[in-house]
């Protein structure tokens, strides 16, 4: 068996040095095979198909596949094109002609899918236990409980047997099994995934989920998969940030003491003070907050309205094949059954209220820190009591999509008795890249090595340069480059040429509308940017002055960052004022824009005549 | 009977002349008497009480006071308090001895509570004819039904016996009455007035409305009226604009022509046309627009969850006292009793996708334009076949809350039979004062007289005054702010303090993240924008020069537009610097977001103790 590493950097730093996919494809099977744990997988790819899916790659590009040649497994109530959908019950099975959204654009951004993966029957648990198939073992302590519902993808990840995989999340179930596998559970914003082609819990609150070894790796695989579905009505247009430093400062609120809960796990308690410790040392203000509406909206989650939407997903099947059912998931569904309309709003209102009321708790704070799981349960304890240890697994859990937030369970050391430690970091919708960037440097803190695999972390990301001037630079990208319209009032305000340079690649360049002198306007983006040509000029302080109170909407003056690592202030346009306007960044620059259409113009014969 | 004429602008111009609160009050008790109707109101305060009130005003100040000794009428399922609320069912009937949140405003801004009026019970219904109480007697034709279920607040404005009145609006309680009275119905923005103390309907959907003899005298009520409630979970955060003039040219969506429904009323067909022909006079370009989907949509509204919704705002009352609610409306609601929690869940997944699908719909046009009702009814036809024309008057009505849009019911003129002619005006949610000022034009276009009081429009309203000024203007919204951390800054540059004002209704401000001083940044927006208050200062050329040399990223320097019709440089953010920032629009600016978050810290004992 090969030892490639398979994080997404280390596999394409191999494939780079030559390794070739089948030979990773033989790894994956390779550690499936000495992984020896049957509960894992509930269908697998063949390798002929696996070769014949990477035949379709083209030559290793990671530029244009992000995902190039990356294995992952699929929980299986997500739909893989030709694989049986089973939701852990044999009896619901259908194999779907299509690929769920999020599996097909994986797949377009290059990466294999290996197979599908057991869960609680019906996403429905956080102990992953709750399967007609044999319970997948915990990665780390095969007597734990492996956590659920996305059990088998959380033990494939932790195990190294693929770089990432899908699990759903609706109550906990993307990040219960992160924490227990010594991995990372990205739970998105609601509906920030698309859902379309997932066999649905709770169609309000579903997300698709990614485990990965580190923060990273979930975080590219969130911005592949990331993007509206019209096909998804609970779809929403959340804007992917590129994963950039964080704040140095951030306000983290955290459980009031009073208000923890640990179930009597003193180890847990002990590790968790140790992960707020790290927080702390990377410059988090820890601010307590009380709890209890947070606990209190959890539990609306098991007692009305939600469970009847779990009910309402697979009413037709349930009616029709009752035994059919794991007998601890048709208990809590079936409870469901004799819920009115009347009771569903009830539980609306319930909700609406707790959000209103913690609304400006969460906005008070940048992040919040909780434990992911309370405590550990063994698998023999789980079964004996399995409604009590489920619900209590998910204290810190059930919460988090009926308040509409995002967050990631993230490892942070080791307890005392050598099980894994796990935080969850949550925000409010929306701020998926921020929380991944302190998630990020949690799990560098803890120096830990990744998931089960003995791996270690690697390290070490550059830091940006910085330069300043005493007088004033000004950068020109348009009407006042040398020997257009406008650079006579350059020079009569004084200003002297200093050089030709282009930004870096984070901008796009518009042609604006509406104007006597052609213009084009600059804005910065955070993702698709290009480097635009521009040139530097320095004027005194005064003419600066005048120049910039003189520019009119919707152009103003920014700081315009710079190729040769510097930055200076510049033309950049205001984004409302672009209503009109032409991209034309892939021209590199205004004077390129203006050759290349002259030209076209010019051979169209339509160039003004006057 | 004294002749003032009561919409507010007349009736502040009389008090301006020295006209006596107690002659407006007798004025009100004479109308009410000359009316003769004994369906208008449920419950009226007595001479002595309004006395009383007004007693407590002190003198004429319509500046600390906007509605200073207006009077006004609130519907009976709105609560004041000592008077009781019966939603027109005698046996449901409480006294309460709190004023419902929106009465309580309306007060404290110098209106004066009249009574309390006649509505189909319970609010279900648009016709006026479901109570137990006499039929309010239709303002403009007697034999026509006076449209609910805000009846009698619509028939006591039209009569000029109030200056406006307060209805609800669930389905278009608040705009088919209006437009069968010849008045303006304005339905803000669902969640912009608060719905403490009114006896729900459907909680999801609720707005309380307001009906009055012009639209500034309706948004000046809205203005007055609006505001968050923390009471009330459905309360949203609207920013209310200034009515400002509305822009020279607006897209407005119409019905494709196919799509159109009059159930054969030509003559409303006829009126309809001829509005939109008042519409492209102003500068409205028409769009047709399929509204297969609206329709739809509107249907869901008795179909299922929200007739379920009704039945579960009054499930113990009417468990235990069927018989004593009106045939009608114990059909409707009781219907509802044995929906399943799972069929709610199938209203909702319905309207979700319909959201979805009509979104980018709703977002292609400025406005939306529909007739207010397809047809009149008589109160003989209504009375014959009382569900099939309830629901035929809801045709244009029913779809509005459900997809969170507003909207006024605007008189546009007198059809070829006598009868009134009323359009309605939508937009998406938060466009209030678009639709607002859109509706002013078209109401003064239409030269109609009031209600039914004969009293004509008056006219004029005042432009705004321009400014410009040599040297540099510069607008400053965050740190720079006068007694802000950085104002030292302005001053150690000899800026001088010019004026606080606020920007044109077309910006957002973002809490910056990141930032070791705390700092907003604010952007123009296309659309959704709020008006943000700022300080202009004035300084040299030189000094401007080096202060924006030393701005950091992602703020710069752009144009910013004022309320006061002025332009001046200020301080913008770049979109692409927004990422980890969060929307503080609402709070309407800087100082009032610091305070407010201090202030809900403060009270959480969550504010840092390091």
């Amino acid at each position: 068996m090969s030892d490639i590493r398979f994080d997404i950097g280390s596999l394409h730093a191999a494939y780079q040095a030559g390794t070739g996919i089948a030979e990773v494809i033989d790894t994956v099977l390779a550690r499936i095979e000495a992984a020896g744990d049957p509960g894992i997988f509930i269908h697998l790819a063949t390798k002929v198909a696996m070769l014949a899916e990477a035949e379709t790659l083209g030559p290793f590009d990671p530029l244009a596949k992000p995902l190039w040649g990356v294995p992952f497994a699929v929980k299986d109530n997500i739909d893989v094109a030709g694989m049986p959908t089973t939701a852990a019950c044999a009896e619901y099975a259908y194999t779907p002609d299509k690929d769920a959204t999020v599996v097909a654009k994986l797949r377009a951004a290059g990466a294999l899918v290996v197979g599908k993966t057991n869960l609680d029957q019906f996403a429905t648990g956080l102990v992953g236990v709750r399967t007609p198939w044999p319970i997948p073992r915990n990665a780390i302590d095969p007597k734990l409980v492996p956590g659920g519902s996305s059990s088998g993808s959380a033990v494939a990840t932790a195990r190294g047997v693929v770089s990432f995989a899908l699990g759903t999340d609706t109550a906990g179930s993307g990040r219960i099994p992160a924490g227990l596998n010594n991995i990372v559970g990205l739970k998105p914003t609601v509906g920030a995934l698309s859902t379309t082609g997932v066999v649905p819990a709770c169609r309000t609150l579903d997300c698709v989920s990614v485990f990965a070894l580190t923060v990273d790796d979930a975080y590219t695989v969130f911005s592949a998969a990331a993007a509206h579905d019209a096909a998804d009505p609970y779809s929403r247009d959340i804007a992917v940030q590129p994963l950039t430093v964080r704040p140095p400062v951030m306000n983290v609120g955290i459980p009031a003491k009073a208000d923890l809960k640990f179930f009597g796990d003193a180890s847990m308690q002990a590790g968790f003070e140790a992960a707020l410790a790290a927080l702390e040392a990377h410059g988090a203000r820890l601010v307590e907050i009380p709890f209890g509406d947070f606990y209190a909206t959890a539990d609306l989650l098991y007692e009305g309205a939600w469970v009847a939407e779990r009910y309402a997903a697979i009413r037709d099947f349930f009616e029709a094949n009752e035994t059919a059912l794991h007998p601890v998931t048709r208990k809590i569904i079936g409870g469901a059954r004799s819920l009115s309309a009347a009771d569903a709003f009830r539980g609306f209102y319930a909700l609406r209220a707790y959000k209103a009321r913690l609304a400006p708790v969460i906005a008070s704070v940048d992040l919040f820190c909780v434990p992911t799981a309370p405590t550990h349960y063994t698998v023999d304890a789980v079964l004996a009591d399995p409604i009590a240890t489920n619900s209590r697994l998910g204290t810190y859990t059930n919460f988090v999509n009926l308040l509409d937030m995002c967050g990631i369970a993230v490892p942070t050391g080791t307890r005392d008795d050598g099980l894994p430690m796990s935080v969850t970091l949550l925000a409010a919708a929306g701020r998926d890249g921020l929380v991944a960037a302190a998630a990020r440097d949690l799990h560098s803190a803890s120096g830990l090595t990744l998931g089960a695999t003995g791996w270690r972390q690697s390290s070490a990301r550059p830091a940006s340069a910085l330069a300043e001037d005493g007088t004033i630079e000004m950068v020109v990208v348009g009407a006042h480059l040398s020997g257009m319209p406008l650079n006579g009032q350059l020079k009569e305000a004084g200003a002297r040429f200093c050089r030709a340079t282009t930004t870096t690649p984070s901008y796009k360049l518009y042609e604006l509308a509406g104007q006597t002198t052609p213009k084009p306007g600059l804005i910065r983006v955070a993702g698709g940017g290009t480097a635009i040509e521009v040139e530097v000029w320095r004027l005194s302080a005064e003419a600066f002055g005048r120049f910039v109170a003189a520019i009119p909407p919707p152009l103003g003056i920014g700081t315009i960052e710079l190729d040769d690592g510097t930055s200076a202030k510049g033309f950049l346009a205001e984004t409302a004022g672009l209503s009109a306007a032409t991209d034309i960044s892939a021209y590199g620059g205004w004077r390129s824009f203006l050759a290349r259409t002259h030209e076209a113009q010019r051979q169209l014969g339509s160039l003004p005549s006057s």
